[in-house]
């Protein structure tokens, strides 16, 4: 793991850590009506730590709510903090929490389910229809998101930080416990065949635990050739595919002919030598896009799995024959469940394509957030760098 | 298992077989062009049987060549013998074969695979991609069906029939494949409530099946009510809905309002005093039709499967949102593999209401066939008795 | 389901209920010291029930605390109320409780898991580490079992019972439970060959799951004969074999010689009729004998699988080269998770046989608990009449 | 893929290659009586390919027959030509063969399923009872080994080679293939902490195919200190433990006292840092010893599994109640089936360690072959240089 932006900021002796009754918080109130403003803050409830939040990651949702304060069909209705990547420190404990001290540095698990109905039970709680989870608009009063100095959050979902991983890459681990929660679910074998559409962040991701998980071809396919390149040359994915918006996008003669062009295109790259070769072992969508579907669906064998990562187009026109014929499955992502231990594991191991590496543009202080927020609804910056993941470190 | 009118046709001795060198064959040569036809026949193959059929079920797909020469994308281009839901007696034996005498009752899986390709090692035979099929016009030359006095057949497809199993019933062991392999391929719990939108005799037998498997509530949907009744008169499932035409084919008033209300109903009837009740834990599509789809999808809880089992509208419009958010896999079925000894042992057991009781109308002899197709379209006769199997005895 | 004799006890108006400060407790103080004292209890915290216990059915450990004050490697150290096989009466209920009401019929899942480690967010937590279970030494102070008057109890472990539902068979929810979670282990397939060792209360119930499940043969075999015919009279099973004790249990002529006669005995009973018979699908011990055990691996066909359900002999010699070279998986079962729900569907649809008829002697009060447990150690109470589950109604 | 030993042995012009019609074999008659003797070869038949042996590895149970004439329970009745683990060139083509031509490099699969048993058909034929196998006594006739200088064998089961993967490493795919199928049944997940007892050929390759797999921390363990060392060396495993058969092996004080130490101390180094750790989530036995299925049932987590790869101990003593309460599934092992072509990828890729570099011993001829046994017996030759896997080449 390399060296941290945030090494610095630790260890910090536990004295230096006074109460705090006020706080700074980065709150949303309407479209792009980005306040900083100040909140109070009580104590940790007996089973919460009080977390001072160091590090978050901007997701597609939060630009969402920044940009038309709603995502998809969900609407705020109330001012909202965004954020939901997130590491931080200790700073106070609740009387019935063991095993965390004051300085443990943290990764923050946001969503809390209700741990009594069947889908917890299951250990599925990512499907829990009570799941509090911070930055959505879902529950109502909303559950605040991470854009504040301070949190108080359940113990329960903190997970300590070894010395060696930065607090970044932890604040990472939300898009990577998507990553890992749809490899699961893929069940990859060894020397698979995977296509992942979609380059952002959590394409990356799932690219990178694919081959973590046994694919001994993993091919990458993004409309943004500096993304394609990035992953090639940083090791997620061994093959890359750039999808022609003029080409693609527009070709309406016949039904879904652009969605099996880029299906012929990927399987005869990912097939390349194999006169066997009948298509992707598993296909995930990490885009949303319809299109993708489609291709999906054409680009894999069958017996093989898509996997709907990316949430986008809630309604989609599809080739399901193709799923028929070939029993092609069609596995739906939400989320994730039960991934930080194994996602530290992982950190930890430095198995991984680094992920402070894919940090590329770092803002400070709450104060830039929405010039953060400007930057991460862009795929590169003014000099025409990459933008990948855009983190804002307090 | 209740005495079946072809009791009487067996046992047979085996003197009583003579070669053949011509035989009678119904064959179809363009839409409603069906004619019965004199073949010439050779011995069977050394690794073959030839069987005299005597019982062959006519299924949807049959009268989709029957009435336009093509079933779905599939374009008919030689004379075809229909008919692959079959059962016979052995009448002559290859020099290869082990293990049968004349005289044996067979079921026929007319499905013959490739045994070479990395599907047929697999185990999931059934998406061979040379798998020839019995009355497809798939592969060309087409592999003739069963509406054949005598066909020669692989051996080891050939299924011993008990003496106390009817051949109608092993005739009908082929749609009862289907059934075991949607049953397998949705991991089925015990307790599960299950939702089959379809009755005929694949959708039916998908609800005997669901119940066999441990499902404790199964609820049936259909157009016609003459179906949900005799489902829930025959045992074939405990609760039944009847889908009004008027009321949810017509209502396009809001997108998807119909399968939403669709969903509405039969989760309220389905989860009837379950007050956490969030939808089936599976729910078969066994129509094929794009609402039902679009209901399945609504009406099955976070964490269940849709399973596809009709074959139907290739391309569909599909809220998939739903599979998205709540994880509901969409399962495709294709055929069977593995499924005729399971059937077997489970036709024999008696765990399942009687199958030559869903033989509703019977015809003699291969000149009937015309007529028996003309019936089978139909969903009642014109005594207004329902249609649910229209069975060709030889 | 039939009528209960405990019918007669609800609805109870809430009124009726009065609050309990001291309550009468049956609580074992050394090998078969066994005395009725009060105790005082206090009010529910507020996530729990008051329960007022009304049926409890004496399980195997149960007797073995009696008899020895210790179950296999648990040694109890202090005073404990034995019985974890329970129903009640709600009677009070806990300030932060919703969904339940004073007169409400709960079935009792006596095992109350940390839900914050591993194995709890799995959906595991049967394997807990921290898990505190009514009625075992394990968890020091001891976890109180239910013969006791009155217990307060999380409500999330509680569970309605509908009012067709004796209070009795909700109290054998527990065993079959534990049938429930060996049936899902097992991935049992429609038409499986199940052979089952030991008719004892959990033996009965893994047989009639494994029949629920799909399993077409279900052979049951115990050295008792009253057991084996109980089963077969009962529907629980449909074949059945008894061990001989003097022939099986005593020939040490040749290793394993008597386990592999056993095998050859029930193979050839349900394979009867299958000339390709290889062995049982899946094979439950229900015994925890080493020679059931033996008997399993070789009557298991190739990758198939062996179930160890039986809590017996900590340590056995096995023919373990049966599990290496025919892929014959062993599957340990350590009580049940997530079984309550679907258990308690299972009941209300009325698919089992009687649990009701299960319960074969019935003791009335605390008092009479030395008597019970007198009787529960026997195969057959004074007048030959057959024991199989001992209950206490109080 | 470093350049290969035998890479200037292709390609070899078709017209290089006469028709034969005698050959050199190596032939075993009773123990340690291997003689080089003339055979006669028929041309391949339809389905056939004849391939000219190139290289041939040694196994543990070649090395049984050698030294006993006999392999565990199977004695040798005829004069056997052993070796199993080989590759190739097609110097024949049997008329009904597509797909190869004269000069293809070929890795053999050496048994031949009936392709008609229910095993075959369910995908699982290394369980067929039919199975011929090369160099094994089962079948009678035997099926003769690789050591000779051509074979007849179905072209079904041989496998195209890449030019960039040398004939060595090809034939070391029958051992990956074992790696690759234990992988496969173990279900490894991603961050997975895996245990490996025994560090030849087979454990080293199963702790490579785990890493791939997704596992973050594997430990191999074995009495051979070059064998540990060596796969730390070479990439196979992230953490070693030398086993010491002074304390270990002879230590008898207390019931498994060993195994309990040595399971404490795998645990300690496999969990560093983790203070959750339960133990291993998958543990493999790769050397059929008593104590090390022993250590393995005490090292494994609640709910891991313990895959028994390595044949051995056909009666074996086990604490089985670790693996009833912490419901450790024990995982048989026997060959693989449907590894070849996803071997045959994972090599080509370059994703584990060198196999060529696994060859520390070559010999050249089949007259070599005596010499070549008996060192394969050893764990180190004459100049105390690590023993892995001795080849002969051809």
């Amino acid at each position: 793991m390399a060296p941290s932006a945030l090494a610095d900021i630790y260890p910090i002796p536990a004295r230096h850590y006074s109460k705090a009754t006020t706080i700074q918080a980065s709150v949303l109130h309407g479209a792009k009506d980005l306040r900083l403003e100040t909140r109070t803050i009580t104590d940790p409830a007996p089973n919460e730590l009080q977390i001072a939040i160091k590090a978050t990651g901007i997701c597609g949702s939060d630009c969402s709510y920044y940009s038309k304060f709603r995502n998809g069909d969900l609407q705020a209705c109330h001012p909202l903090s965004l954020g939901h990547e997130s590491a931080g420190v200790v700073v106070a404990i609740g009387d019935a929490v063991t095993g965390f001290q004051i300085g443990d540095r943290v990764a923050l698990e946001v969503g809390v389910p209700c741990d009594n109905c069947r889908s917890c039970q299951r250990g599925r709680y990512n499907l829990c229809p009570r799941m509090r989870f911070r930055s959505s608009a879902k529950s109502v009063p909303h559950f605040q998101g991470t854009l504040q100095e301070r949190i108080n959050h359940p113990a329960k979902w903190c997970y300590k930080v070894p010395p060696h991983v930065s607090l970044e890459s932890a604040a990472l681990l939300e898009p990577l416990s998507v990553a890992i929660h749809a490899c699961r679910r893929a069940s990859i074998e060894q020397g698979d065949t995977v296509i992942v559409f979609g380059a952002g962040t959590v394409g990356l991701l799932v690219a990178a635990m694919a081959k973590l998980s046994g694919a001994t071809t993993v091919l990458i396919a993004d409309l943004d050739s500096g993304r394609v390149n990035y992953a090639l040359s940083n090791g997620f994915a061994n093959k890359g595919y750039i999808v022609n918006p003029t080409k693609h996008l527009n070709d309406i003669s016949e039904k879904f002919a652009a969605a099996k062009e880029i299906a012929d295109d990927v399987m005869e790259i990912a097939g390349l030598h194999d006169p066997d070769f009948e298509g992707a072992d598993i296909t995930f969508d990490c885009t949303g896009k319809e299109i993708c579907m489609q291709a999906g669906l054409y680009a894999t064998r069958p017996g093989g799995q898509l996997i709907m990562v990316g949430m986008g187009t809630p309604i989609q026109t599809l080739p399901m024959s193709a799923s028929h014929l070939k029993e092609v499955d069609i596995i739906g992502i939400f989320r994730y469940a039960n991934t930080y231990p194994v996602g530290m594991k992982i950190l930890s191991s430095g198995v991984l394509p680094s992920l402070d590496n894919m940090v590329t543009h770092r803002f400070k202080g709450l104060a830039s957030a929405k010039e953060a927020f400007d930057l991460a609804t862009k795929t590169a910056d003014k000099e025409g760098k990459l933008v990948l993941k855009v983190l804002i470190e307090t």
